[in-house]
């Protein structure tokens, strides 16, 4: 009788996993379980859709459970919940919601993705029906439908991160009033001060109202409350972040990790016997710190599944590390950062040099070339690079991946002043502004 | 007496090795001869003024003679061409054009930044007052000025490289009927082959005659002769590449290597006490190849200048090296390449295998997201990075730099795919197309 291998999740680290395996090993039967109506799909692109930018949330779908079955020969359930696991017995109660019905599995190897929520705080009111998480695509159509249906004019955006902002932008699009509320003194708690400033005025710019340091203290039919008193409201979405879907797992006995996150090693592996785990649901690892961490990005989601896909097939992969790279766009400004802040730096127990320069997408004597801001940071002494970030426009953020390719390689600031970039007048200037940035490193240690 | 730094050169690698020697030495005396009309510009940026996106060559000068003298305190002296070195009696023979008079400074340091000019073959009718060559700004002043007088409507491109490409968007823009000759097999011959066909249809698309395998017979006046028949031009701009102007450091003794420029260690010491070489008149090294190699860019001319104006400033650098990154557009069409192309990587006895991907410069469900062509290299067996090519449009283009770095810091192609890059939806497909083409090349090897 062939290997059964389950895999509980149908999105990107889950899906990825399963045709990794399938290539490496024709042989092995494949039960891809998930518990919404979808599989792999672009939950970044939800903003997309709701802004007006993307017709449908169909089009955020790169394949259909249909695909991997025809494709890949994987058996994709649909809306089918895993609910419990039993390592011992080597099974999976799995709920039919279709059918309500539970049947049970038995797996040789199994693999979990089950992916993040996003965090609901305790609240007064959080379970209105105005007050929304975007997490899924089942998520996203509640929302779109809602804001249909209501027409929607007041929107309040609680949390100011990367998914906070890009809310803020569709709703900007919509055609909303939109108020970004964030308890910490800045939006981006992921960016320096002096960087999450520049993007507040961006925000601001592009017609967003931003309250920083404003605590929600509850929900009301048509109203946020907040310390400062209540803001007009007529549909709320939570961007405060995610919470690893890692339940199932500790009930089985798993344990967990960085963030609450199921523990793994660099090969993805669970802590049972050919029990694997990657995307949202399992932590991670930064290679920096040398630590485990939780990042829940569709990046790492993608990694991941892919080395726990090569270990399930019966591979050898590991996954090298996060570098804590992210990129955003809220508006017309893009906002980028990899490495360390200054805080995660103290943390970390480095003594860091920093710079900040301005500089331009493109030579400044074209027409559209924009001004950027970036900040670098070295390690005091070494010179190694610990990190950036970025604001600015178009063509801004993807320079960030010239960083996060130098930290990787463990280069120094003089490193980056000395590599062979691209330079034409209508997409660089001479000198990339990330080594505008690495030359005023040098001058300043 | 103050020891004396004649820089031979006016822009880049002269006037930054001048600023940076200034920097470390403020006791220096710094002469700096330049025989034209400017200092510290942007010639990548002749072609913007000729096609009219920026308003004059004025404001392609970085820093004007006054500015060096005053801020720099450099003594600047335009016009002034040195005909002649004496390195045993420390001295240069300089003429000042303007006073039509020689003078003779004798030197301390000596830093050689004569540049390169556009290669003419001698060819019936090459000198004839249609046909240019553009390096300089003052070249492309007097090209500017025939053209509005003459109202040029037929222009002929002798050569498809980088420049050629740029001159070519250039008077697509003026509105002139315009024709690239090429005598290779195809444009940009740095590329493959398969790539450069894709640049050869995105300027036919651009509305650019393209004419390859064509020989260039001699130029008569409102004509070019070639071997398939004359073409209409009532101005010709050369394209076929520069020469280094070599031939006052190699009148003084010194060694010339690489292309026949002068040769230098990796302090871009030319091999006598004291002298210095940067820029387009030196050879330069190449990190892959570990060999000399000559190439005439912008970048590496600012680059190898501030290596040469550490060590003439007294301290200690040493130039890394070259991956043979470049970057051009034509009208909407980025191409860019690093590394070794095929021809390149046999030569140097690299195995070589690619891998070659058509991606989307942001997520494929926005709107805006357009296709690019990747080609990827890497060593048989080692997996190890060696070349990389892209032709596409907005945002194409610099994604080579973070295979540029790859390669610097030698990651194979599976660390490429384990990068920790940017991705939002607006700027990037969740895999970035330089990922994406390593994943090929991993399943192709």
């Amino acid at each position: 009788m062939a290997e059964r291998l389950i895999v509980i999740g149908g999105d990107a680290a889950g899906m990825s996993a399963a045709a990794t395996a399938r290539r490496l090993r024709p042989d092995l039967e494949i039960v891809a379980l998930e518990k919404g109506g979808y599989t792999s799909y672009s939950a970044c692109g939800i903003p997309y859709v709701i802004g007006g930018e993307v017709a449908s949330l169909d089009e955020l779908v790169a394949r259909t459970p249909q695909q991997f079955r025809t494709e890949h020969r994987i058996d994709v359930r649909m809306r089918h919940e895993a609910v419990a696991i039993d390592l011992d017995a080597r099974r999976v109660t799995v709920r039919d919601h279709a059918h309500e019905r539970d049947i049970t599995l038995g797996f040789d190897l199994l693999h979990l993705a089950t992916g993040a929520r996003p965090i609901r705080p305790d609240l007064p009111g959080i379970d209105a029906g105005f007050v929304h998480g975007v997490q899924t695509l089942d998520d996203a159509g509640h929302l779109l439908a809602h804001a249909k249906a209501a027409r929607c004019s007041n929107v309040v955006v609680v949390g100011g991160g990367y998914i906070g902002l890009e809310l803020a932008e569709a709703f900007v699009r919509w055609g909303a009033v939109v108020t970004v509320v964030d308890r910490g003194a800045h939006v981006m708690a992921s960016l320096d001060a002096d960087m999450a400033v520049r993007v507040e005025e961006a925000m601001r710019r592009h017609g967003i109202a931003v309250r920083t340091g404003l605590e929600v203290t509850g929900f009301e039919p048509g109203r946020v409350l907040t310390a400062e008193g209540p803001i007009v409201a007529d549909l709320v979405v939570l961007g405060i972040g995610v919470a690893p879907n890692a339940a199932l797992a500790a009930d089985a006995g798993l344990a967990l990790g960085a963030g609450g996150a199921i523990r793994v090693d660099r090969r993805q592996a669970a802590g049972a016997e050919g029990v694997y785990a990657a995307g949202d649901c399992a932590e991670t690892f930064h290679r920096i710190t040398q630590r485990p961490v939780y990042l829940a990005l569709g990046t790492i989601a993608n990694k991941t599944g892919r080395v726990a896909g090569i270990n399930l097939g019966g591979g050898y992969a590991t996954f090298g590390g996060a570098v804590g790279t992210a990129v955003t766009r809220v508006c017309s400004t893009e906002v980028a950062r990899t490495g360390l802040n200054e805080r995660e730096a103290a943390a970390a127990g480095f003594r860091v040099v920093s710079a900040t320069v301005e500089a331009t997408n493109r030579a400044g004597y074209l027409p559209g070339a924009h001004p950027m801001t970036v900040k670098m940071l070295a390690e005091v002494g070494s010179g190694r690079l610990l990190g950036c970030q970025i604001v600015g426009q178009d063509g801004a953020g993807k320079r960030i991946d010239v960083v996060a390719t130098a930290i990787t390689a463990g280069m120094t600031a003089e490193d980056l002043v000395g590599l062979d970039l691209a330079y034409a007048p209508p997409v660089s200037p001479l000198w990339d502004p990330v080594q505008v940035a690495a030359r005023r490193l040098l001058s300043a240690s």
